[in-house]
């Protein structure tokens, strides 16, 4: 299993990616024309911006490890394992947890979705296996958008204390909810940040884990020195200034969000309350044909169709109002010609 | 083993890292002036420039892989082993093959250095294991700065056709030789690149792994699908137009050694000619002592006198000819105070 970049998308509308579609701050845009030649020709110094996001996570010194994206950070807890590891994902799921842990010798335990995608926490919490293991959970999940129930992280961290529980807070910046306040209780518990989606950084690549140094520190071992680029550092510094931009985005998600459940809801398609920024619809078995309708019209939206539990789904942004206005003609318009 | 990353220096003049201390292109600072904030917010695309990359090294299509810097590509060597693999070293080394091939739950052979650093070639040839097997070689090596002697890849390549054989070129710009000719012959070699020295992008992130895509494929696995960052592909794109800065760049290299060669003759000190950007010098047991007493007037040197081989040996850039002039009035100062 590989995980297959989508095709390079030239000047279309890029909505299948979970991108922050609106762009970074322009403070962002401004502190990368200033760095020097000197700044990109020196190896970065992670001190003080890992110090602000101890900070930002509200940890101890120590309890936070920038990494090149959240995919890295992924990765590294994959690399990080002892050979013969098992790994539970919870379906449907970024595939980027099944293809880490399989590049790093692991088993992957895929537990099916319920109806209606309801998290399976006694499926999760039945698991079980003598070998070391780790356990993947995303708040809010990628593709559905849904969140973990309340106390769920709690209770599978509580109840597997022999087991590594990642929770990837990829999309957190617009679900407002975090797993950071239970890093106290478990130590065996890793939540996984990335600045890439609310603060639209996803170009530069940055990202973090959060967690108790001990628990960091085999994970740190797979990470080279010098991962995280001298532009990422100084962008976060000023994107985190802008606290105004971040909360713009999130009410803009917000509103496009309500458009596409409106849309949903006019044209008789079921779709997820998300707590992303992005919606997950389902149109049916027609959805491939459908996504390269739009791509034909330089709409790039991603068919999920193939994931389990999303038979006939389609996954795109919500961010920029405009793009999901037309995101959603388009879609009724190719829906409708269908229909006729 | 892990990799203690030299303190943060401040404003003091850098010269412990190898790297380009002139900096980067001034078309690089322009490129980064005009990133959009959609390329900032946007997953890259790697196909035009790893093409570039493609013609650079003279190979086709499928034989390069951009890296997040060359760090990551060495580490993902190691990770791309079988359980239980087995890594030769040739002392003295870059610390980071070790670490790698240890965080990976591999064992080091470290080949102790000859005489004067001869390269210990009959060790090498003569290294078996049956477990899997990479060999790390450096050309030019660093801390010495030495060649590989002609034929040698070839020769280890053509006589341990069960082992990876890579070939670590990150300072191929100064010594203007390499083994990429080679790869149409030997499946088993990679040769690692970095555009962080000679075009001055350090801070950046980005190298390269060049080999066949067979060989390379395994590697590719334990890579995140999206480790090179946005500026780092607009940033090469330039630099490799502006040829003329990274002959300027090696010229003055070239300029800045011949100071130091000559100012070692001058005060009966050891070093060695060097083909990179950096020159290894003996000065005596006193080295830790004068590295503390440099960097006290913000000269930051390498003390290198715990690497085999090195006792009494610093290491420092020499690339802009006036920090060079600065670090040797420096040298000689805290020298001649300890003769008094």
């Amino acid at each position: 299993m590989t995980y297959a970049r989508p095709p390079a998308t030239g000047r279309a509308l890029r909505l299948h990616m979970n991108e922050n579609t609106a762009g970074c701050s322009p403070a962002v845009v401004r502190t990368l024309a200033a760095m020097t030649p000197q700044e990109i020709a020196s190896y970065p110094d992670y001190g003080p911006i890992t110090a602000r996001c101890d900070d930002l996570f509200g940890v101890p010194e120590g309890w936070v490890q920038l990494t090149n994206g959240l995919d890295e950070g992924l990765h590294a807890v994959s690399q990080s394992m002892p050979p013969a590891f098992q790994a539970l994902v919870v379906e449907p799921a970024f595939e980027m947890y099944a293809i880490g842990v399989e590049a790093a010798g692991g088993t992957v335990t895929h537990v099916p979705p319920e109806p209606d995608f309801r998290f399976p926490i006694e499926a999760v919490l039945r698991w079980s296996t003598p070998a070391p293991r780790v356990i993947f959970l995303t708040d809010p999940n990628n593709p559905t958008g849904l969140s973990l129930p309340a106390g769920a992280v709690e209770q599978i961290a509580g109840a597997a204390p022999d087991a590594l529980v990642v929770v990837d807070e990829a999309y957190a910046d617009f679900s407002g909810r975090s797993s950071l306040p239970l890093l106290d209780r478990f130590r065996n518990l890793v939540v996984g940040r990335t600045f890439a989606k609310g603060h639209g950084l996803a170009g530069l690549r940055i990202g973090a884990l959060v967690g108790h140094p001990d628990t960091l520190a085999p994970i740190q071992r797979q990470l080279p020195p010098y991962s995280v680029n001298a532009c990422a550092i100084r962008a976060l510094d000023v994107a985190l200034e802008d606290a105004d931009y971040l909360r713009r985005r999130v009410a803009e998600a917000a509103e496009s969000k309500a458009l596409v459940y409106d849309a949903c809801r006019r044209l008789g398609l079921t779709c997820w309350p998300s707590d992303a920024n992005f919606v997950l619809v389902r149109i049916g078995p027609d959805a491939p044909a459908i996504v390269a309708e739009l791509a034909a019209q330089d709409i790039v939206i991603r068919d999920r169709s193939t994931q389990p539990g999303c038979a006939g789904c389609v996954r795109f942004t919500a961010m920029v109002v405009e793009h999901t206005r037309r995101c959603l003609v388009a879609l009724e318009a190719a829906l409708a010609s269908r229909r006729d």
